[in-house]
């Protein structure tokens, strides 16, 4: 074994080396520069055809390689400058290293981040040395020496290793994680080193295909969870694995099926083998991450809602089933709690919430919403149960975000607006759609502070053009968004509805209420409030906090961070640096457990009323304009 | 959790712990030893019954067991005597240790060792605290909390755990591995804990059934290697994994068959549970433990000999298909080299001829021969292929040491008296018949110094009485040792028989050379040789030093070990210390390939002569007796 020794290229005297690495002759400058750690630039990933890799060098290195002598110019030649892919150590050698790896933009709607590409999972092609009557050790230890990695090699690589190794004249290329060997491949195939991150909701799954050595986005697909047909939230899910025998086999079955039918969609969208993907990062809830694994979920529905697991779970794909190499590494990010899971985790990483010094909140609304506060480091979470009507179920005329559904509103005293998705008849309403109309009744005074729906007598004759929109039928009150074609009520929102709404967003808002209080904050110490997943992208942020779902702030301070999610399940594929923030994340949030607060009941009795309209005025100008 | 502090019972003071542990409040004191790595004697396991494990306390204990009031005296309970198995904690404790464990003897014939009983696998019967609103930690943080242990818990334990810890009441036994949990259990189940050691042979497989509590043998069984049906030999067995498509999947499953077989065997005679076998360790040669776990052992054929891997590996028994507790940890001790096995490994560590100062040879005569030499420290091994001919293959009349084969003889001028199996009539002859034929011809002077068997003339008159067994057939020149009813030849010793023994004995005796050599130490200089296998038991040692077989040394310094490499397989089982050992001597002790040596042919000419008769007689006195 020779001794290489590295130095940063303004280290002329080469007084402080970054790295030592005892290599055997024969290895590159690349190879070995990755054993010990030292970043080199090699965007071709080791194909001698970017020039990125130069390197100034001293010592007994083999002749200057043809690959080289096309792309080193006689300067470089001159200034002892090689190629760390193609130059091979034949003695003590010393190298300048002049170019660390760029960082990439992990992209997301509303978010740019920029991180270091730098993976679990790497790839090194090494020379092993040749067994001979004078080297009695075996294949296992020729081929430890080679990767100087203190990962012992298992059992599924010695399967393959004696006739791999000879195959490929024992030149092989290493698949690492930093405890231990995923498997080797012949040749040289550290060009082909893919990752896929997926966020996997209760109804819908999004994978993205990541190149691992540039941290390049190749491909997104997202397909609906095949749990769907076992119930359509968490609750549902966990009484199926509860009451079914083979219930959770079924389950883990179904997003195992999801998973590699999106994998197909994915590299078959970037024209790659399913079996050069060697790491995935999944998140989700704790429960769809409890099915995924095929851990009981059972307990995270009974109080006191304790999950079988928290931290980050390592398994194998093949023992998951999933169609990738076999030995490729599922990386389950960290649960905070038994409501708040991988996901918030995914959200808080990829808002780099832990590095806000002043006061800022994420709310994730969905069936349950996530909301967690941050400032100067301390970090705090919760989950509330808001109830899907922000999906549209509860509602009378309630429909998910799809063609027909009223997802805006306007009112002034004498006609109403609405935007139906698709241009078509409205037949109903959608989450973003409740929460104007609401809003808009609120404003014109038509719902009280309360929630009660006024009676026709009640308002003014000013608002004449509208106020026969104010119906009495065997729903109870309500008010018509819009009439069919014989101008009988077609959409109308009841007064059951806004109970509904009032329900949902108190959920929400004491959540948020507890959070600040935790931290002795008021609404107006934020600084930003972050709203993740798809409803937050849809909502009107100042119908939201109208109706009181939001806290009262500048219109301003409110961003849509769109699925942030998944953006953080990249980051943490992409870089361990980012995956060991997300452990500390989930290790150092706090978490409330609602429930199990004495003044609960009475936050939520109180966030269930509505704010006064003429503070929401001075926060918020107008909407934003739903019509161009 | 509650700080548990531990000291001899002799440091009345308290001035020096032995172990510190934090252990939440109802977890006994043994079980708490047992984290820290405190020993205390419990022959019963921890039920209560045998009061070996009475300490004495301090601080916070939960009252006084019924248990234990049967057990301890007055005496005993005014001095804060307890028993370490049923004390639980309420607080900080301090414990002082009285007994520490016995050492079991690990009993081979010939071999007798006292090692400490502390197996790489343990159980410990613990409380798991169960989770409430204000603790949202999950299942596996409070069970890795009780155990302490940094072993994470793997998700196949994972998979049940939030049931049986709920079914247990939170109290369940943990079984552990330095590495990690290798599963729970409901209960206390910490007295059930037993491991097998196996030796497995190319033609036969013997498996011990231990306590791993007490280190004692419950139970030996051996049965055929099932392998035997696809080759009697490795380098068939080797053939077979490259011929045959399958084979190397074949070969695999027969062994494991016949391991299976031979676990069915001890567990019924000693009447535990197959589930109750959490740990096996296996020797063998290294085809042999390539075979186990399914490694190509093609190139242990192929100059230069080499072995996929040496080490010992970890494998887990439902990954190898052996039908003991699931999660059982499988070890291979190591492997010196391509044909000097872990079996070896096994005979050095069964007779710690690591400790040897004086010189010391040990030599496993089979197929292969394998010598291993010691001398201060210093450890040398080698293999020869001595071949079958002491199996009684490529001998004219050679058998198996089964009835009707001779395994004695003795000459004098007029008479020939042999011995054979099983008093039956005389059909053929094994190994050791076949050294002491040889050996007495050469006593005799009918063979001389080069092998060659003379003619009837050339014998003196006053042999008459067995010249006449000095026959000419078709396969040439032969002596006669057993005559028909019709006074035919029954069995006869052929001059080429003669020529295979020179070949075989030879081969060993160059091996036994080369590594005298290579420590610069004579014959005269060993101080003792130990025989170790089968063969090694019945073969008559002066016949074995008049031959040539074994070095020119006293007949007090020979010795025969038995079947050590199971000794050593079962010592590497009950003792993490002697597993230890395993490695080290794989790893220290040098290995000389003789067909690497230049000087190999001409030692191997010189070693198949025979010895000089007179030194043998003045080394030796007589042969033992073989008639009562």
């Amino acid at each position: 074994m020779e001794l290489v020794t590295f130095y940063d290229v303004d280290d002329l005297q080469g007084a402080t080396p970054i790295a030592q690495v005892q290599g055997s002759v024969g290895s590159t400058i690349l190879a070995l520069a990755r054993q010990g750690g030292v970043q080199i630039e090699a965007t071709c990933a080791g194909k001698g055809r970017c020039g990125q890799c130069k390197v100034r060098v001293r010592g007994q290195l083999a002749p200057v390689t043809p690959t080289e002598e096309k792309v080193l110019t006689k300067g470089d030649l001159e200034n002892n400058i090689r190629l760390a892919c193609q130059a091979k150590i034949n003695g003590e050698v010393s190298v300048w290293v002049i170019k660390t790896p760029k960082t990439h933009q992990i992209l997301s709607s509303g978010l740019e981040r920029d991180v270091s590409v730098l993976p679990l999972v790497s790839k090194s092609f090494i020379h092993v040395l040749e067994p001979t009557l004078d080297d009695d050790r075996s294949d296992d230890e020729r081929l430890q020496e080679a990767i100087g990695s203190k990962g012992q090699i298992p059992l599924d690589v010695l399967m393959t290793l004696p006739g791999l190794l000879r195959r490929a004249n024992h030149q092989v290329t290493v698949i690492q994680h930093p405890d231990g060997i995923l498997g080797i491949e012949p040749g040289d195939t550290t060009g082909d080193l893919y990752g896929v991150a997926f966020d996997i909701g209760t109804t819908t799954v999004v994978g993205s295909l990541v190149d691992l050595n540039t941290g390049e986005e190749l491909a997104v697909h997202s397909r609906l969870n095949g749990q769907v047909v076992y119930g359509a939230d968490v609750i549902s899910r966990i009484n199926y694995t509860v009451e079914e025998e083979q219930g959770l086999r079924t389950l883990q079955e179904a997003i195992v099926t999801t998973l590699n039918e999106i994998i197909a969609d994915l590299v078959n969208t970037a024209g790659i083998s399913r079996a050069q993907i060697y790491q995935v990062v999944a998140v989700g809830n704790t429960c769809m991450q409890h099915l995924l694994v095929g851990v009981p979920p059972r307990y995270l529905a009974e109080s006191p809602y304790s999950a079988c697991f928290r931290r980050t779970l390592s398994v194998r794909a093949q023992e998951l089933g999933l169609s990738v190499y076999p030995g490729a590494i599922v990386l389950t990010l960290p649960n905070i709690a038994g409501y708040v899971g991988a996901d918030t985790v995914g959200v808080m990483l990829a808002t780099s919430i832990y590095s806000k010094n002043k006061p800022t909140l994420i709310v994730d609304i969905g069936t349950n919403g996530e909301i967690a506060l941050a400032c100067n480091g301390r970090m705090l979470a919760c989950s509330t149960a808001a109830g899907p009507a922000f999906e549209g179920a509860q509602i009378t005329k309630g429909m998910r975000a799809a063609p027909g559904a009223i997802e805006a509103v306007r009112l002034t005293k004498d006609e109403v607006e609405i935007k139906v998705i698709g241009n078509e008849q409205p037949i109903g309403i959608c989450g973003s759609g409740l929460l104007d109309a609401v809003a808009e009744l609120l404003r014109l005074g038509l719902v009280d502070q309360t929630g009660r729906l006024l009676e026709q007598e009640e308002v003014p004759q000013s608002f004449d053009n509208i106020r026969n929109r104010l119906v009495t039928s065997n729903e109870g009150n309500g008010f018509v968004l819009a009439w069919d074609q014989d101008n009988r009520p077609q959409v109308v929102l009841t007064q059951r509805d806004i109970r509904q709404l009032q329900l949902a967003k108190g959920a929400i808002f004491s959540g948020i209420a507890v959070l600040l209080k935790e931290m002795e904050l008021r609404s107006e110490d934020l600084e930003e409030v972050l709203l993740a997943g798809a409803f937050g992208n849809y909502l009107d942020k100042k119908s939201a906090v109208t109706v009181g779902l939001l806290p009262m702030v500048a219109e301003h301070k409110i961003t849509s961070v769109g699925n942030a999610a998944r953006s953080g399940a990249k980051l943490a594929l992409v870089s361990q640096e980012m995956l060991k923030m997300a452990q500390e994340l989930a290790s150092t949030t706090g978490h409330i457990e609602l429930s199990g607060r004495w003044d609960f009941q009475e936050t939520f009795m109180e966030a269930m009323m509505f704010p006064d309209y003429e503070q929401v005025q001075a926060s918020f100008q107008s909407h934003r304009k739903i019509f161009p």
